[in-house]
């Protein structure tokens, strides 16, 4: 199986490149850039120390080099190439938030972009793998999902499906690492203004509120209304959603931790803390899991959520590899496999 | 004035030298240490570069020396040490939490350790200054309030006072430099384990929501049961609480913001972000500011707040002299001027 | 007295700001930038908290405005501003490097940029305080020293004044927190890739090693030729340089550390640590100390100096406020007393 | 194969696991802890996430299990344990610096701890691969080196073997992140007081100065004396040596360049960067690559070497595994193969 990988010089790209390398179904892989195409992969990532060529995209030579793509590129950006892409049969994985809404205007308002044609976002179906898995095993344009709303629905799933907790109750306070705002030159994400320091970034407008409200309801069967607010850690890597939820009716954290348990019994990538432990979004670092912590507070009758992921793997490229498995019918963890890195 | 500070030798008594060394009406320190007491202060802190020596603590010595005392040491100890210089008649500000609660029972509760007497934690005033500042006039024993409530109870008072918000609906998402751990040798607040990382901690049982609901009660005229969550986030110094309130009433970002405009309209550490602006930890390090930022979410109809401190000053040394100068009816801001450290 | 920043949006003036402004012989400060001119203080930074305004630069305005003039602008463009300023008889104390070197073809082999006028270069007397006091007390331009150079120099002059060491056998490693690089957006300086990363870089082509060799020969009363390389420290503030050198004859660390304790035994902002003992950066966070160790090694007879530094002030904007004292006659330490922050 | 792990609850030790986990020839790995034996592994570590048990060491017990023991305790622990697993026939391969010195006198003048039998420490091979592999492929008990020296000489290596420098004139100005610490509860290496910070340690009386001179001399065919000065990077992982050189004779820099390719041809895992370019601490990240840059300044005629690689993995457990690839006859790679993690 020969893959690419557009968007070669970007965080996601090159974790794709770094997960797929190490994938033994995977014979080739061919490195394109949007932008900064036309150079060696070491010119622009010394860290890989390797001669591999970054070409510049085009949509006749990716495809016949490759059979699936993986798009790394940003939004608005994915909108553009995925339709020549289409047109030349190719099948994708599109790490970009392009595929994700299903309407054309929400896209707009919430990303102030041109959309993708109608068409392709009906056609795209969204990976998260672990809720939606049976669509990817057929689907040939994957809208791989956000960060935030992987970690986010993740730990909401099994309160959803399970009607637990008044849809309209839920807040989710969101903490990233700087690494989710990409590779870019730009103060904001500058050293010496995110060090020693903590902020919020888009309040209430962030563009992953859709998307996580937009499945969250196809998980809940009924609407589901959100408050998300996303604050920037001054670390690298590493993600957490805090997610508080009134349930309809009094629980006990025993039987909140049963449904949990039960969800996720046979996840690979999902671990749940057992009770009275959180955990740290350390624990995941270089890993696609997804970890979760859960409590029901006896005062206040709120159920708490812990979930964190390591934004550029199961929040990236990572999970993009797990949909790949999915797709194609390798076992799911095919290059995933191995300890998160300690310390 | 001749004032003593016991507890030289960590975080919150060193922070109180630097600040009381600049204080103009503070003609003598004297500086005790609990555990660590007799070595000249630069073998514990080389960056103070003096040879003022740390004094082994008793109240004898202290009631000799000084009129008013600082205690910046651990819980705990300051319910031990407090009654001896009380019957010393000297006057107290306590950073500790012994003084805070209302009932010896909720301390041991939340503490789990030996309470102060009960008539201590009757006599003392609540020094969040902004909200009690005419207690604090005439009060000789000062609780000095904790960082995370200082930074909530700052965020909430408008809205609480106005009796917009559901008393119920409050949840806080707390946010926490490590110094608010104090300067200890812990495996869990190493720098291998903190750094890169994110984590919770005391979920649902952090100490200071007693204290919270106890004076959010009072602001309120009622109860008021909140939702508290403690994150560790890999940076020093700086403490941000986010606030999720739902109103009672429809309200506007307009009005809801005119109410904090009117609320902190002439308070000198209190500075209120413009509409769509919100502050984060590094502004106001090194200060003794509180900075706010308020939005009401068109969406979702919910009140989010942002306020920032910086843990050891306005969360700790920096309140205390506040205190000080209030209650000596100094101008409030001696000692506490000058911009924050940025960047 | 009134004076001007001009370079007030940049790190460098921004501490300037902050100092001046509790200065107590400054009875006005007018901002000016060069690029982002015309703007309140507030949008660029909020942690300041003002209304200010800072103007768009232009001679007349400043002339018009204040007598002394701090350019804490880039270098380049402090030599296009600076004859502007001359000939209005503005007095200077310029921040950049375009002043510190004595002939034109100097500057634009290691600068790579146009240089000063000759005659200015001529005329600016270098402000490393504590080696060239003297200097400073009448010089109407002064060109302040770069960070490298004020830590190096101040580590070796002891050494080089009394002729103990080979000149030509000292080595600079030198380490320096990111804020040095300014404030701008650059990838090289952003977050991801500067955290948890160590780096060298400009490896034997610092543009501060003539201003270092032209004032170690002053001192030495020979030239003077070193290795100096540099590397980035993934933190804000500080700097340090280690510096080894060979001495000319055999000599004892007591006698070493004599030498050092005679030179600096009047100097405010000079700190010797014990024999054994060696500063850290953060032990002079935010202050105007330059903290000095010193030992020579029993085994290979090298002499080892760690000098440290908070870049952003004894490296900039605390020894222009010096020299501005030294020149105008004030008490040398005015506005830079206090401790530093720790931690 | 059968393993067995000594030290399992300490960094070093769980990067072995993390390590070992995924080699394809070994079949089984037996966790074992000096200090805190007898409980699941993910009560140490909930990263990895097992039910793993870590045993009380005992030599009889893991004589019952493993063939080839992997010790990572800590300095002065391998002395002890060593012998009895000698005893047992057991196969070492020692992380600690217990087994890397001549002579049991050095072990105690720089160690300060009773050292290992002097048969043992003669029968010990220095496993740094690149430099002495042939040695390693009949071991039996393995010192495995230390962090500092693997940078340090595998960055002189080439000088030395050579001949091109004066061996009494290299210095290295080495700098490590905190987890070089291991996992231990210490208030110097406590965030608050690491974060921006920036300190030295154990100058001129650092351990693995011996170790490094020992080698050194055993490659250049003649005694070397450095200096050696180690900081503390705020930084988990990651380790750069800069070393500075004198040569012999007038040497350029190509000629220089052109040793290095020669020497490090077919190294897997020795990265030469081109000319002008220098690695960085994060380009090895997780991997087992030491990354080398050079350069000979053309005004002072010094060579200077930079050298990173991640303490962790080349600087203790990744070469652990490479020695034991090279002695059991596996591909040296296996195991160890895979991109940096990066950013």
């Amino acid at each position: 199986m020969e893959v690419a990988i557009v968007g070669a010089s970007g965080y996601g790209g090159t974790e794709l490149y770094r997960l797929l390398k190490r994938h033994p179904e995977v014979t080739g892989i061919h490195l394109f850039a949007h932008s900064q195409g036309d150079q060696p992969l070491s010119a622009i990532f010394p860290h890989i120390g390797e001669d591999t060529w970054v070409g510049k995209f085009d949509a006749q030579t990716v495809s016949e080099r490759a059979e699936w793509v993986f798009l790394a590129t940003p939004s608005g950006v994915s909108a553009q190439l995925t339709p020549q892409l289409v047109a030349k049969r190719l099948k994708i994985i599109d790490l970009s938030g392009d595929l994700r809404l299903a309407r054309p205007e929400d896209y707009e308002t919430w990303y102030g972009k041109p959309p993708a044609p109608a068409a392709l976002l009906e056609k795209a179906v969204y990976g998260l793998t672990e809720l939606f898995r049976e669509r990817v095993r057929t689907a040939d344009l994957i809208a791989n999902p956000g960060c935030y709303p992987t970690a986010t629905l993740l730990g909401l799933a099994p309160l959803l499906k399970e009607g637990l907790v008044d849809p309209r109750s839920v807040i989710v306070d969101a903490k990233s690492g700087v690494s989710g705002a990409g590779r870019t030159a730009n103060l904001t994400h500058s050293f010496s203004e995110v060090n020693e320091n903590l902020s919020v970034y888009k309040v209430n407008r962030h563009q992953h509120i859709p998307e996580i409200e937009r499945f969250a309801a196809q998980l809940a069967g009924e609407t589901v209304q959100i408050s998300f607010l996303t604050h920037l850690i001054p670390m690298t890597r590493g993600m957490m959603c805090t997610i508080y939820a009134t349930p309809r009716r009094k629980v006990s954290e025993d039987e909140v931790r049963e449904v949990y348990r039960t969800h996720y019994a046979h996840e690979p990538f999902v671990r749940l803390r057992p009770a009275g432990k959180y955990p740290a979004t350390k624990e995941v670092a270089g890993s696609n899991y997804c970890d979760i912590g859960v409590t029901a507070d006896g005062r206040t009758g709120r159920i708490t959520v812990v979930s964190v992921i390591d934004n550029l793997v199961k929040g990236a490229a990572g999970q993009a590899v797990q949909n790949f498995n999915v797709r194609l019918g390798f076992p799911e963890t095919l290059a995933l496999e191995g300890s998160p890195l300690y310390p």
